[in-house]
């Protein structure tokens, strides 16, 4: 079980079920800080697991479920969430009693409810999301900086055990993120604007100039600043990405419809040559960019 | 007349119309080369001249458009695009006979014909885009390494004269840009499909995110590193995008056009929750961008 030494959050044996970028660097972190004794990682292929030890983001894995979380005090899901449902199913009977478990998922949701069912009693579930993230993915990118200074989003429900909550905020403010607390629907709807549908746009994106129509000869070796920044979002994971907009798939749908309309208002303003209109639409743009900057 | 010294193209006087970011690194760098004898601003706001002067991108300036042109052997228009026409109107009775006329505007098509119209037949116009800009406007961001290693796209037309451009080439190869010729309307096209969608997608995401449904609880403070790339490419000058948009408004509204269409596609997988079409759509945009990395 956790306990706090010298005023510091400190778990026995951490399981991490992914090691991937967000996996991979907590694994990284937690070893480096000494607020685990020792991680065991969880993935299907033995090739990362072996790269995830060579980068010393586990101390050892498995590739048997059962034998690596019984042991566990905390285990962090940080594969795509797509996956969730069936590591819960899986991992449920060996959990031991007074083992946290938590995510590091895009989307919550739904997602926090059905886990919470999954899980036995005897199992506090705390959701989690760092705000953190590169356009490159897998252990290789794994870095101990990883989360230092961005914020950590814990998604507690009536549900959530208190003590449980408190032990991971000090776990995530130990590993150097800033905590919110935020309902995990509200959650879902917030990162629909601010995160998921920029990489909406940004793939349609890349998807538009892919279109026969336009990219017969290749138009984009003319590109500049502009075009690289939208190429640099939309090279994150397809498995995570995938995963992410079929699980807020509603709050999405929203989003994008109102980003469409948006579109469609902007072509009538250019259409009917609204210098005016379009000087207040991109004025309108450094408002919101203020506020982003933070 | 410009000679070509020691191998190197040189002009003895050039004006600049419109000392900004553009504007006023083409001056900075052509009085630190010394591919110019000396430069010329022109402007409507005498603080903003005197800041030119200050940076070290002009010699002198005048607010009078007859001063800064009648002696000048190269002019650049380096205002916003919908300033040109106006500007070629007033300035062409003062063009003295040999001079080269040429801009650095992201709009080529119709306003190549019409600048070729409006200017007198003994003064050559090549169209100029040095595809180079920062999120940040005005002669404070002007900088001499600007154009260092980018495209420069040449328009010439069957009325170019062959000799100006090739003192164009020259210049803009010594200014340190590689240099494309591309024709005018094809130009356009590409450049709403590489530089003007993309500005078009940010600046609606922006917009979209300042949505009352949206905004209420300002979401941007939740935002990573997707959304700041977002809004670094929505910061560039509202005026400049304002006659972009405008002056390239058939292409632009295909363009968005197609990119909707892309939206309501990816909506139709996610509302289907097509996983492997998401896969498939999101893997196609690392393809692009394999073309767009350079």
């Amino acid at each position: 079980m956790c306990v706090l030494k010298e005023g510091r959050v400190h778990f026995k044996q951490m399981a991490i079920i992914g090691v991937g970028l967000i996996g991979g660097s907590l694994g990284l972190v937690a070893r480096r800080k000494r607020l685990v004794r020792s991680v065991i990682g969880y993935g299907k292929r033995r090739g990362e697991l072996q790269r995830a030890i060579a980068a010393g983001a586990i101390d050892r894995y498995f590739l048997s479920i059962q034998k690596t979380v019984s042991d566990a005090d905390l285990v962090v899901l940080a594969t795509p969430v797509g996956m969730f449902e069936k590591i819960c199913r899986s991992m449920a009977p060996y959990l031991k009693e007074g083992t946290i478990v938590t995510d590091v998922g895009s989307v919550k949701g739904e997602w926090v409810e059905k886990i919470e069912t999954l899980l036995p009693p005897h199992v506090a579930f705390v959701g989690g999301h760092p705000i953190a993230g590169r356009e490159k993915s897998g252990i290789e990118s794994s870095a101990i900086e990883l989360f230092e200074g961005h914020r950590c989003i814990l998604t507690p429900t009536a549900r959530t055990s208190r003590p449980a909550l408190k032990k991971m905020r000090a776990f995530w403010e130990a590993v150097g993120a800033t905590i919110y607390e935020m309902d995990p629907v509200e959650h879902d709807r917030v990162m629909a604007a601010v995160s998921h549908l920029p990489h909406a746009a940004a793939y349609a994106l890349m998807e538009t100039l892919c279109h026969p129509d336009i990219a017969h000869d290749n138009p984009v070796r003319f590109s500049a600043g502009g075009l690289r920044d939208f190429t640099r979002i939309a090279a994150s994971s397809p498995e995570m990405w995938r995963d992410i907009f079929l699980a807020n798939g509603g709050n999405m749908i929203k989003v994008i419809n109102r980003y469409i309309q948006t579109l469609e208002a902007m072509k009538k303003k250019i259409a009917a040559q609204d210098g005016a209109g379009l000087t207040t639409l991109f004025s309108r743009a450094n408002v919101i960019r203020q506020k982003a900057i933070l």
